[in-house]
């Protein structure tokens, strides 16, 4: 310690970044019995949030690191709430001289994992303790309950164990924070959690999308729906708050809905997800191509433009049985909702192999059964389904996801046709019934590709009757060995 | 230069890496009249080649880099053709010591295009010139004339035009070879180039699960099928080899193709592309439905216990016209290429955009036209559409190929909903409609999005009526300025 601090120790924890995120969960602490202590770069921020928001409350404030290292006991521990990225690394390096070995460092942000794995490295270096934690539920589940995913350094959980999973939220009684594994595992699984919630949020707007264009329903009639659907399996925050959003009225008495421009915005970890699975090799179609529609949705003008050029179908319109399109819609909803999250489970399972996390997978659905964007109904049979069955391979083959994925399929089937009749985009649904009839699939026809790649390439092939054996073909009786076409541009 | 050579400088281009497709590219040259120096490290392979596939053409060999760099006429040209990564910078290593300003280093393997812009970086700092080199078409290509595209230090290129342009492929009698651009264009445009070949193939692949699965046809049937089609708009070297495939017999008689395990290999420049994708945000979804259907496939034994647990819908074949529902597949592929190229060049713009590079896209695609993997009679028309129409905003507006496509829409709609409806997966027939669709859509659903993000985390929205205002509205109507939610789980 170079520093000389003449503070009182008296606060369990520090938040460095009051914004409203940080504000809010400093008064969640405060408001669960820590003192908290209050840092921000621009200081006029603690001192207004001291005289207005945290007046009355257990909430110190500080002018310098020095300031609030001095007033934090030991061991300490100091949440950082700032931007992910050099900012993060620009107060680490801050708070390092001033630290003891043993404290503890909680980067709360959305850090990319690798980020997060890399300061674990650095900081275990110099003696210190660090934790990568998704925190996640917008600014109500920070000040009133988030679901908090800590990983990093094992030996920082039972000294800040007791804070994270009193301030959490609670699902079933249980607390939506538990230790989720070392090095870069809680920013993982948060990652994969935004991932899902990409995918979630494309699967209602293909539905919104189905409801409003094939069958011309208002916005309070689809927001009739969405509360009925919230009373089924369907059960979660995004579809309770489609409902609140597609009812609400502009000045005018019209739906503010209709008034938002429809470009979807994207701040990264979704994109982020996407591109683990492609470097993990592992299928995570649905969290793809829901971020590939977020792309496709922001190049409005050019839709704008393209749609003078290109036609869509004769018939657009649904003429048939709408209460019974409307169930297939809710059933597509639901089954592709299945096949999204047990893609994401097999992008946790796939890193848990690369890194040698143990990944408790009940827990993972317990800690986003609440607190977080995602939280729903749903997860509580996710938890259960790997709670029975921890080695479970896939969601798919539970049996519970098995015969709801049955009971869904024909409406399923019916959406997925009917919007590819009718004009009406659904990639999600869409790549999600691919998946399923894949993933189903003892043959696939990946034999003719092996074919290709080896007829153009040399690259061999293994014989089914022959495992392990690789043999090349000469596929058109010419040369030797190498590949060789007769082909002329 | 350090060194002192006694050697004649009698070669006109050197080629490091004697693996058959180095051997090939040598050949090449040498029967269009260049004298070729061969160096490899192992260099008893140099020898073996000089005695036999080279002997009597007018290629020298080398058995050291000192040696090779002694026989080369200035500006020394050098060609790699080894293992992408660390490989390369080794021998760039080497190599620096004994060169001039103004000699050109030229990697022609499958560098990753951010590897090939650094060491444009490096060796400008040298004063030497680097050019990155995309070389298609395998082994035969390589040996008969591949598709070259090369790209870097534009100072090289007038050095090296006259050797590529002869050597390479040549389609409606222009060679399939032309300047890209500064830095990684080279290997940029390869890059996208086997991004679609990955789509390509996949595409054959979902229309033969069709007519395999739905229809029973034989595989003599599917031949002669594919032999058709090769003489429809699909003309193409991939379509060719696939009714080959088809037809070759195995030692019993039966199809080979189906003793093949359907578990198809990647070699990463798939997977590079749809990474370049969304890192870009480019919805390219058919490319990276391509890769994770390839990554789907890896999971055979998954697949097959799945397969025990998971069921399909009640009715699997097809029943009604057959030669109508073969005709619709035809048109389902031949729409979803035109998705997938049109998804291809806009990842091209992108990068142009990006790096200030001025792509000429249709000298792009006249040099895959012939030689490489996708040449086709299809990317003709490309080159048609941009020649014509240099700013191009996007091939699907183009009027030939808005035409195309008009055409092949309700066959197309059929086939993705057939096979939906009889449990097939076609998710690249069905990603390419989705794009489709959405990119024809003025309005897309994701104006719920971003009411969504605005409800949970107070993102912010555009009403469509102020552009460039962004608002924040209090749904719930609880709270401030903060988002809210009555959710409790």
């Amino acid at each position: 310690m170079y520093f000389n601090y003449s503070f009182r120790a008296e606060a369990d924890i520090a938040l460095i970044g009051l914004a409203v995120m940080g504000q809010n969960l400093i008064l969640n602490m405060a408001d669960n019995g820590f003192t908290v202590c209050a840092y921000n770069r621009t200081t006029e921020k603690v001192d207004q949030f001291l005289a207005n928001e945290a007046k009355g409350k257990s909430v110190v404030g500080a002018h310098s690191i020095a300031e609030m290292v001095g007033k934090l006991k030991s061991p300490r521990r100091i949440i950082l709430l700032v931007k992910a990225g050099s900012a993060v690394d620009d107060f680490i390096g801050q708070l390092v001289p001033h630290l003891d070995p043993g404290d503890i460092i909680i980067d709360g942000g959305n850090s990319e994992y690798t980020d997060t794995q890399r300061r674990c490295d650095e900081l275990q270096a110099k003696g210190l303790l660090f934790v990568g934690s998704g925190v996640s539920g917008g600014e109500e589940g920070a000040r009133f309950g988030p679901s908090l995913m800590p990983g990093g350094h094992p030996e920082a959980w039972p000294h800040i164990k007791d804070i994270f999973q009193t301030i959490a939220a609670k699902a079933d009684g249980e607390p939506c924070c538990d230790w989720v594994g070392d090095g870069g595992a809680g920013h993982y699984v948060k990652m994969v959690h935004n991932g899902i919630e990409y995918g979630d949020m494309q699967l209602i707007c293909e539905a919104y999308h189905l409801l409003r264009d094939t069958l011309g329903l208002t916005h309070d009639e689809m927001a009739d729906i969405f509360v009925d659907w919230n009373r089924s399996e369907l059960d979660s925050f995004l579809i309770e708050i489609t409902a609140d959003i597609l009812r609400y009225k502009d000045s005018d008495g019209e739906p503010l809905v209709t008034k938002i421009r429809d470009s979807a915005g994207q701040k990264g970890t979704g994109k982020w997800t996407a591109i683990a699975a492609l470097d993990y090799g592992v299928p995570v179609t649905l969290i793809g191509e829901s971020v590939f529609a977020r792309c496709l949705s922001s190049l409005k003008d050019e839709r704008v433009s393209a749609s003078q050029v290109l036609a869509g179908p004769a018939v657009e319109k649904f003429t048939g049985d709408r209460r019974q399109f409307i169930d297939d819609i809710r059933k597509a909803l639901y089954a592709s909702k299945i096949v999204s999250y047990a893609q994401g489970f097999m992008l946790l399972r796939e890193a848990a192999q690369q890194f040698s996390w143990h990944l408790n997978y009940g827990a993972i659905a317990l800690m986003w059964r609440g607190g977080c964007i995602i939280r729903s109904a749903f997860l509580g049979n996710i938890k259960q389904a790997f709670t029975s069955q921890p080695e479970l391979a896939n969601l798919l083959v539970d049996r519970y996801f098995a015969d709801e994925v049955h009971k869904c399929q024909d409406g399923w089937r019916r959406t997925v046709a009917g919007a590819a009749l009718r004009g009406v985009p659904t990639p999600c649904f869409a790549t999600a019934l691919a998946f399923f009839d894949g993933y189903r699939s003892p043959v696939l026809p990946a034999n003719l590709i092996q074919a290709q790649r080896d007829y153009f390439g040399a690259h061999t092939y293994e014989r089914l009757d022959e495992p392990g054996k690789w043999v090349h073909t000469n596929w058109t009786g010419k040369g030797g060995n190498v590949s060789a076409s007769s082909y002329n541009a």
